[in-house]
């Protein structure tokens, strides 16, 4: 099977290298020569002397590891080369704002998004490796009429990177969902660290505050993006914070003790149920 | 020296196993004799047929690992059996609330106060392991009139439990800024965990949430303690985080990209400066 990998970053290179591995013909394309060469030395891809033309018509994969806003330009840009029996796919943090234009617009090939819920905090294919992706989730989200083949083959993949569970539901499902674990997390994470007023926090640290605030070192211009691209799932969960935040915050201010006790239980009690799918 | 660890918990058993291993003479008392059978039968602690009291009277420094609550009743406890020349210290989250009374009820003994920033999201000497101090943070809090030979002790045993950065600051400074690197982190993920009012989530997780959220696993009785204690300084942070948290949701309301991108900006680099003090 060829794949080509469009946009050779931390994901799209962690995928070249992977899916190469486990014997796909990879080709990989970026504006960027120096993140092509990396690939190239690195045996992630194949070298050809195809056009970029040929390589997308030639195809039977090709996955857009770009920023959300760059998605519909390629597939506007390159709907005269897509062919029937292709699929396209993507590996966006959020869906809805475009999967039914980019389903359009890729046409006659099959157009089907997906997730892999992995990542580091660095930027670009230096940092590529595909062992971030085990056990981690994969989410697709087909529209009603995606053909069953093309899940099956995202399947296949996550198979192949050695992904966790494998979840399959509606974009704006993902949307919804995603807005609570990844975005809102993010929103969290930046707000507190810019909270920070003291020049001596470094001192007073523990892995709390590591942990916490590790996705606060965060790149900017795709995160941007995701955010506004999934606006009104994101206000909904932060105000949903906001509420819970406030409840702590008035159980302290009245010294009420029974109060914490039971959010710190409840808290934990959910909390504990995700335990089991720690790595 | 002859140490006695009052409260074999998860620190107090490491401080036990650790001082054991590098040569002190570790004594350990607990309300729960299965905890000190475990620290007997695990070489953390020396067996001995003396009271309590007389532990007490015989030893240079008596550490407690006890609830802040649990502080100034054990020194009013044992009040009488306490003299010249013996420290007495604390390993709690939140200083000013109780070292003065304590300076006063340890009386003829020196109590001087510290915090040692590390843990688990885990209770009992089961999961004791002083390997946790490698490189953590250990703040040592001394009243004005401290004398400096009891810093030099902690600092020694900072050392000899391979901490990281050994910093001294008063009780007051300490609880602002522990106020925020700690109960805020927990306050927060907390809140976030009660927010998640969805079933599936677990299926829609990754690092990002995993970490963010780890310690929203808390035991409630001690944490309820440390934020009342705490109480005013974690209000206030918990203020200027939200204030953050709103600069973002009017960024976002408001799709001004480009605040967005600033805010990014500046946690990224806030949190990079960090980064060379981990593990």
């Amino acid at each position: 099977m060829k794949i080509l990998i469009v946009g050779l970053g931390l994901i799209g290179g962690s995928y070249a290298e992977g899916l190469s591995l486990k014997g796909y013909e990879v080709y990989g394309i970026d504006k960027d020569s120096n993140a092509v060469q990396y690939a190239l030395k690195n045996g992630f891809i194949k070298k050809s002397s195809y056009t970029k033309d040929e390589l997308i018509q030639m195809m039977d994969v090709i996955v857009l590891a770009i920023y959300p806003q760059a998605i519909l330009e390629f597939l506007r840009n390159n709907q005269s080369n897509f062919r029937k029996g292709q699929l396209i796919t993507d590996v966006c943090g959020v869906k809805s704002s475009f999967v039914n234009k980019a389903t359009l617009l890729a046409n006659p090939a099959i157009y089907l998004s997906h997730h892999p819920m992995a990542g580091k905090e660095k930027i670009g294919i230096a940092f590529a490796d595909y062992k971030i992706f085990k056990n981690a989730n994969f989410l697709i989200t087909p529209l009603s009429n995606t053909p069953i083949e093309a899940i099956k083959i995202l399947d296949q993949f996550a198979r192949d990177l050695e992904f966790g569970k494998i979840s399959i539901m509606s974009p704006v499902r993902h949307d919804e969902m995603i807005g609570f674990t990844s975005q809102l997390t993010h929103a969290i994470a930046v707000s507190l660290v810019n909270s920070d007023h003291d020049k001596d926090t470094v001192n007073f640290i523990g892995d709390s505050y590591r942990d916490l605030t590790r996705i606060a070192m965060i790149n900017e211009k795709l995160w941007s993006e995701l955010f506004l691209e999934n606006k009104n799932a994101l206000l909904n969960h932060i105000e949903a914070f906001e509420e819970q935040l406030n409840i702590l915050k008035n159980a302290l201010k009245l010294d009420d003790q029974e109060k914490l006790n039971e959010l710190f239980k409840t808290s934990t009690q959910i909390r504990k149920k995700m335990e089991k799918c720690e790595n």
